[in-house]
């Protein structure tokens, strides 16, 4: 049997952008909902100067809360060094260091280039393994950038070898801004598996519709483990109405439809897809199953 | 160099449940500015009746005014021997009979069985022929039915055999409710080929999101034939919001991004989009490319 893990990534990349705002309280109950639902990681929080990006100023209590919660992989977001210290402090198990691949999104992200952020990442392993922290990487803007244009491969497979010697646990390539095509997939999720033995991730943006054929490019690549957003929360700010990431509820359907196992609900995640639209009632959502529901003939893997 | 023809389907299939009517004058516009912007083919009516279907009761003029589109194949579609006299007559240059593969949609759509529709495309065949008329076929519900529920693959896999024998000069197989996933595609269209040699087309809706990942499953069993919506016109009735047929730009923009080559203009197809939402402002578009716009790093794949 074939299973992929789907990494809802709502709380963090959803909520980083978006007007609305969610108390704390209410992103515990997301994630609980989300992990009844079968869902065995969520990205909750991401450690950030709380003057940048205010929604996430409750990181410390969403990591304690999330810590509470039986059988579920909580991963923090953590951008240089100082935000690994305070994530590991809150307790944090899981986080994942961010080095964007496009120099020019580096330096407008975090502010140096992307050698530096490279080269702060085995300080923050080090952190990480004094603290028995699981960390893995992310690379993003890995198949291109709004503010650069094309990234060569070179320098994301080049980042591939390098994080991966460092020890990161899992290695994540990110399409930030919605670039990539299944041909783009298929020729850096391959070179990348040839610099590596760690697990690799895959997190699409839908931006132009491609989200998904880019999921199942990954797949036939071997990548088992994918980043979504519930309801596609995370529209992009420069273009309304425009989608983010992938809907967490299509992507499972897909997989599954595929004969992969999530071990995901379709029911319970549809139900919470829906609390969280009266949630956030202002925030645009996408997704078609919420709306179609499965198909009659639909079965998930686990019972085909 | 792969090419690919995407055959616009929204005069038709994107009309046909629609609340907004469209005149003759701007059916007519939408079709020179869609052959304008590089589209070979497009399915401009079905000759239904009237009664049942007002907004094709202008469907012999539609025919005539296409006919002055040079290097465009119009396709007009047909129900039955009526219906394929009608386009006929009116001077239609290729037409398209349909058949479910689905008894109770077969019923439902055109009250006989499947068998019966299939007895009378030779019927229909016979007419195209004598007057130089393309006939080709559709299977309706390929992939199952919201009615019937499963529809077995040996039944499609039969109504190919047949259709091909008759002579269907193409034969599409349709996911008229938007069921199929990419396995399910694969394996049908794969069983397809093996049982004709005419060119298959692929008409898939968007209903739970996997119309692109469809697009690229049936591409690489061979299809170079593909219907879509521009803008995804025609949502599905019964449920609100849903979408229907997959969206052409977004189609396309995937076609061209993995280098199959289709001779549509992007901008000149996007322009028609934001112009079709001003034709009908109380019909729901869906398509991301439209909202976003072609990737930075993006080029067609006549110029890649």
């Amino acid at each position: 049997m074939t299973t992929a893990c789907v990494r809802e990534v709502g709380l963090r990349d959803g909520l980083q952008l978006a007007a609305s705002r969610l108390d704390t309280d209410t992103k515990l109950d997301w994630i609980r909902q989300q992990a009844a639902a079968g869902f065995r990681e969520i990205e909750i929080t991401s450690f950030v100067p709380p003057s940048l990006l205010p929604q996430f100023s409750d990181a410390a209590e969403v990591v304690a809360g999330a810590n509470a919660v039986a059988d579920l992989t909580s991963v923090s977001l953590v951008l240089n060094v100082k935000g690994a210290d305070r994530a590991i402090a809150a307790g944090a198990r899981h986080i994942t260091y961010v080095v964007s691949a496009s120099e020019a999104h580096s330096q407008s992200n975090v502010r140096c280039s992307t050698q530096e952020a490279l080269d702060r990442f085995p300080i923050v392993m080090a952190l990480a393994r004094d603290a028995g922290v699981f960390a893995g990487a992310a690379i993003s803007t890995a198949f291109g950038c709004s503010l650069q244009g094309a990234v060569p491969d070179q320098q994301v497979l080049s980042l591939v070898s390098s994080l991966s010697e460092y020890g990161a646990g899992e290695i994540t390539l990110a399409d930030t801004v919605g670039f990539a095509s299944p041909r783009d997939v298929t020729r850096l999720f391959r070179g990348a598996a040839e610099r590596t033995e760690r697990p690799l991730g895959a997190h699409f943006h839908d931006t132009r519709g491609l989200g998904l054929a880019n999921v199942v490019a990954a797949l036939d690549t071997g990548v088992r483990h994918f980043d979504a957003s519930l309801g596609g929360l995370g529209g992009c700010p420069f273009a309304p109405g425009a989608s983010g990431n992938i809907a967490t509820e299509d992507c499972v359907y897909l997989l599954e439809s595929l004969g992969v196992h999530t071990g995901v609900s379709i029911d319970a995640m549809i139900a919470l897809r829906q609390q969280l639209a009266v949630w956030l009632p202002d925030e645009a959502l996408t997704g078609k199953l919420a709306l179609a529901g499965p198909a009659r003939t639909f079965s998930t893997a686990s019972v085909a």
